[in-house]
């Protein structure tokens, strides 16, 4: 054991006790209005803006449910494994963010909805930045995937004027429900693409028709849905990420309608705006115009219509008065 | 690439999609009320209850914030990281849990104060089951750890009456702030032990005077809280934790008067009845008889009074009505 000329004391770090000291708690309010107070000190607003509400919620949750004391520890245990899932390709903190809601009401804040411009979907844990470039009318996905589709369309302003050279990345499911990653013996990315618009704000691509498929249920995500009997799946979709000079970034998806999730996605990502309709090609004549094998062939003719920078930036910040503390980062 | 044939669709879990579909969102509230009906089907009606109430502050925090898309992700990675600092022996969560004022808040919801007996406080991470036996009036600390301290008192009922033959275990930092269990080389448990209440409910022990120390500093919640500047350091304390048949656990932990932290606890655990006076050991006769080789000995004179198992379940049933959801459990 050591003896006292061995060790040095504790080091704290360097802030010291508030300047007046806070009451003893003898009841729970005192206790939530000290726990406010310990951030006052807090140099940047928005932190300390941002601290003070959470407390504020936190301590409402507790009281209002009553948390037993069981409930909390499992509730520390629930958050503990859903932060030790996460690994560099899973992000189960997203994806409780995302079943919750959290996720698509962010999405929704950041991104409100500018008449005419195309709306917003969640990003999602699939995209990766190893996407091939395709060029216009060839296909993001290998032969044996799933069922044809071909998506068309323009990438425009909210004026009507085409957007050129705009990159597009686009990424979906095979036909079986599986973005590329989550197969173990991937080599090369599939599925997903990186295109460009032309002069005339075009582009055209041949890909597979998408399918709903579960999130991953193994972690305590999963768990946590089966314990409340929801289904865990998210309907059909194509992922669209678009970026061209002085545009704001577009990241959204379509959902083709008639899925039988897509009312009741799982994170909650379509928006009544990205529900599309898929066409047919009639003729073989066009099926093999457009670079097919065969039929059948889907088509989604989509545009997108892109906002600058500053129409976006106008539109985010007539949402809530909470933006006049808006002027630091938080980290 | 894997074609058709070789490969299973996706696999949802046994869940369909929700009786009557969700309306499709085109502002927030829409989806603030599917992210809460989707739990309509949970069949426990408290767990129900309780993620309800989480989607519904959750959702008024991001709301009320306007949480900005890269606060979200700065948040997401701090849980993230929160989560993977938890080891076997650190629990990370609960640090976040303590410094927010979350944990003495469940402590007193759900251990209220009754007229008579001792307050509880928080249970903190320090203790372990490997404590020694300590005879009545022996050392639970090996020789250089820090001033002396004796402990002595009675473990009573509300009545008065002795609670004879009570399990009464306690630990402490030693006099360099630090757990036995904070040492890499610890071999044998120190600063720590367990004790027997005699046939009158007397007990008795020596012990050092503990000291304030700095909650982990290295971790996301270390680095929060200099962010914030807020101090990280808890008053000095002895825990006490005591067990006898038909009487309720009790756990808490008492406080010296006149340390710096004692009312900026950086987890919020001193409760005011928790404050004690220390007394000293004025003769060298008093000083031998007690066991010590040398003065100077600080004495903690410490009634502990618990209540019945009956008289705990009443006290905790009055709390709140969100109870008539408590006949079963979380997880």
């Amino acid at each position: 054991m050591s003896t006292p000329g061995e060790v040095k004391k504790a080091i704290s770090n360097p802030f010291g006790p508030p300047k007046e000291p806070l009451p003893l708690p003898e009841n729970d309010e005192i206790l939530t209005k000290n726990a406010l107070k310990v951030f006052d000190e807090t140099p940047n607003p928005r932190h300390k803006f941002i601290f003070q509400n959470l407390v504020r919620h936190l301590h409402a949750f507790v009281k209002e449910t009553d948390i037993s004391t069981e409930e909390w520890m499992a509730t520390i245990q629930f958050l503990t494994e859903t932060g030790q899932k996460c690994t560099s390709i899973r992000q189960e903190f997203i994806l409780l963010s995302d079943v919750l809601g959290v996720s698509a009401l962010v999405d929704a804040i950041n991104n409100p909805s500018v008449a005419g411009a195309t709306e917003t979907s969640v990003f999602g844990p699939f995209y990766t930045e190893d996407a091939h470039d395709v060029p216009f009318g060839e296909s993001i996905a290998s032969e044996g995937k799933g069922d044809y589709m071909l998506v068309k369309g323009r990438v425009l302003d909210v004026q009507g004027q085409p957007v050129p050279n705009a990159t597009i990345e686009t990424w979906e499911t095979d036909g079986f429900g599986f973005y590329d990653t989550q197969y173990v013996n991937r080599e090369v990315p599939d599925c997903r693409g990186r295109l460009q618009s032309d002069k005339d704000g075009y582009y055209q691509y041949r890909a597979i028709v998408p399918v709903s498929y579960p999130i991953p249920g193994d972690g305590p995500v999963g768990k946590m849905l089966e314990l409340v009997h929801r289904h865990n799946n998210r309907p059909a979709h194509l992922h669209v990420m678009i970026e061209a000079p002085g545009y704001h970034k577009l990241i959204t998806a379509v959902y083709p309608e008639g899925d039988p999730y897509v009312t009741s996605d799982t994170v909650f990502g379509v928006k009544k705006s990205l529900v599309v309709k898929l066409d047919i090609l009639e003729s073989d004549e066009e099926i093999k115009k457009y670079g097919f094998k065969h039929g059948p062939v889907k088509v989604l003719n989509q545009d997108f219509i892109l906002l600058t920078e500053q129409q976006a930036a106008e539109a985010r910040s007539k949402v809530t008065e909470a933006n006049i503390l808006k002027d630091t980062t938080f980290f």
